[in-house]
């Protein structure tokens, strides 16, 4: 029987990025020892208090429906949190509480694009992102940041994409940046916020990395003038608690959007378990304190890596600003990410992203999972800096 | 900011056929005493047994990401379920699990059909149904079940609809019905069959309520010759397991079509909660003891009810054979299913379901929720009865 076009076209080429995370799954599966570098999931489990007030809450009987946007104590929360860092002026209606961020980017772009229309999204990107445009139908227009300039964006680059699109609606970006560690400095936002006001565009904003910030500061672009009537701002829980199992973000945006996105959510998720939303509302309570410990073993990670680094010149990095990345330029190899990659799982067990997964602006890179334990963590590292200096003189 | 077509005509003429349930909630909020008969949930909450198992899951760490396409256990366990009951082999391969039953909805129709496509549906049926084809660009092609017929749909109207459509791509039924508490029987489920197959389309067989049958047996049209490479079953937990609140169901389909729904999962919900799962495998392992636990007050108080309604002669009722609903032919009292029912919560406190919310096929119509306790249950609706009685009277 035939499937639709957009669900058999969803991946695009066919190559959905994850060819070695799948061959270190199957190595790991047949009894190899692998070292996984590969996804944005902490080491830690969620902690055990918030399991402890979702208990709570499902024996406390929250395990009917729950309201459909969410329910209002952790919209609250959101909004007040969202207002807190960014002061613009949030309120609940500003809040549609979603099963992930992952649901909450899909409805962002199911709510801003038809099918035809163009949405533009910031490359390297994250895997799903072409995926989630094609599988609503939007034509996926990557514009390329370059390596050279921190893989921020330039503002004429972007003009240049809209221009160039048929029916424009959108433009995505994620800072702090998965996969490049990139935090889009002050100069970068006015740029793209002049253009997607110019261009009458909706932004929709990734920020769930927003706790995990090493140098200079999150700035969210809905705070700048004109931008909060035509942004969406995406949230998790996921990546600031290390809640990822546990499904629960956000869409912060204008109240005639947010009250639209309550009627999609009634047709495609219905709600968010009451169980999950208390135990957010619960994380969401326990304030920095919480988030700067999950953040740690990140920020240590890197610094144990930058240090590993500055010991040799094959590889280069520019130091994560934020998120739980190293975006390495294996270029002086020779070889792409994704030789280098399935060459170094072959014959050294260890599995990194390769910089193609997440567009061409990241050939010849790769990306390197700082989320195992320190010291496995940096014996991989180091066994990745051998062969690529292996690579380099073969190369030479 | 202009939002999307699809996302401001999702609810299609702007009724989305809540207004007394809103109405009703609006009352109690302002302190008025109101018995809700209006939605499909349980006045019991999940079993504190599965409770405890999600919360052990939990702390065993079932935090993090889980398979995408659901954990293996409960993608055998539902296999071996669906196979038990219709008889047709099914594996893992077969199984997507999803977060709740509207997502698998919705995730069906994703798959089967494209923008400007048609899908058609029974009426009367569940409130979602046309809102979910809309925010997909599917053109929603109702078919009329007559109250006559048992709102039982005749091959002949659908075959005739399917003709009447441009590309039409699937078939969506619901059995046992919500709302009409119809259980299609085999020569209803053959015709069907065969006008699916005759026209090359997908059937999307919803059968949330298939523990809930009162009279007859449950029978899935994916047993029918010819049937299982073109049907998509949609399960969930939350009626059979009082698991609403959850969000935890399943797609059941070909293989094929399974590993392109994973494919969307990951770009729409990106999985269920691990420590929901664990819970869905260890409340499908009790068996049918708590599935017929869970059952057992719809049971009850439809015999009251049938019994209530024996001794007048207004209100007319097909006895529901499946399902948590009765549905009331007030059509003697000359009103609307909506008038009556605004007019029952204001005079009476008592809110139920215009059956035109389902549909102009359930005009005349109320659909009743036996989903409160019995002494409260058989006083609304002896007031509802009595209501009904003096509309008459006043109309002769």
């Amino acid at each position: 029987m035939q499937l639709s076009h957009r669900i058999t076209h969803l991946l695009g080429d066919g190559d959905d990025g994850w060819g070695v995370f799948y061959r270190a799954r199957a190595m790991k599966a047949a009894g190899r020892d692998v070292v996984e570098l590969t996804i944005g999931e902490h080491d830690i489990r969620t902690d055990p208090v918030i399991l402890e007030a979702m208990h709570a809450a499902a024996r406390a009987g929250h395990t009917g429906y729950a309201s459909i946007p969410g329910i209002p104590a952790l919209r609250d929360a959101v909004a007040a949190r969202v207002q807190a860092q960014s002061g613009v002026p949030t309120t609940r209606a500003n809040v549609q509480i979603m099963p992930g961020g992952q649901a909450a980017l899909f409805a962002a772009h199911h709510a801003t694009g038809d099918p035809g229309d163009s949405a533009l999204y910031v490359e390297p990107a994250y895997v799903t992102y072409p995926g989630v445009l094609r599988a609503l139908g939007l034509v996926p227009c990557p514009v390329a940041a370059d390596p050279e300039d921190g893989f921020q964006p330039r503002a004429a680059d972007l003009a240049a994409a809209v221009r160039a699109a048929h029916r424009p609606r959108s433009l995505l970006i994620n800072s702090p940046n998965n996969p490049t560690g990139g935090v889009y400095d002050a100069a970068t936002l006015d740029g793209i916020a002049r253009v997607v006001r110019d261009h009458d565009l909706w932004l929709i904003s990734d920020e769930v990395y927003d706790t995990q910030v090493w140098e200079g500061a999150h700035l969210s672009p809905r705070a700048l003038p004109g931008m909060a009537e035509r942004t969406l701002v995406i949230g998790s829980m996921s990546k600031s608690h290390a809640m990822t199992g546990s499904r629960v973000g956000w869409v912060v945006g204008p109240e005639a959007a947010v009250a639209r996105l309550a009627d999609l959510a009634t047709h495609t998720t219905y709600g968010v378990p009451g169980f999950v939303q208390e135990a957010a509302l619960f994380a969401l309570a326990q304030g920095d304190a919480l988030e700067v410990q999950v953040a740690a073993p990140f920020l240590r990670r890197r610094a144990l890596a930058l240090d590993l680094l500055a010991r040799q010149n094959i590889v280069r990095v520019q130091p994560p600003q934020g998120a739980m990345y190293l975006m390495l330029d294996i270029r002086a190899t020779g070889m792409t990410g994704e030789d280098f990659a399935l060459a170094l799982l072959e014959t050294h067990g260890i599995a990194v992203m390769p910089g193609e997964s997440f567009g061409a602006a990241a050939a010849g890179h790769l990306r390197v999972a700082m989320t195992v334990a320190d010291e496995v963590f940096v014996g991989a590292l180091a066994r990745l800096l051998e062969f690529a200096a292996e690579q380099a003189a073969r190369a030479a």
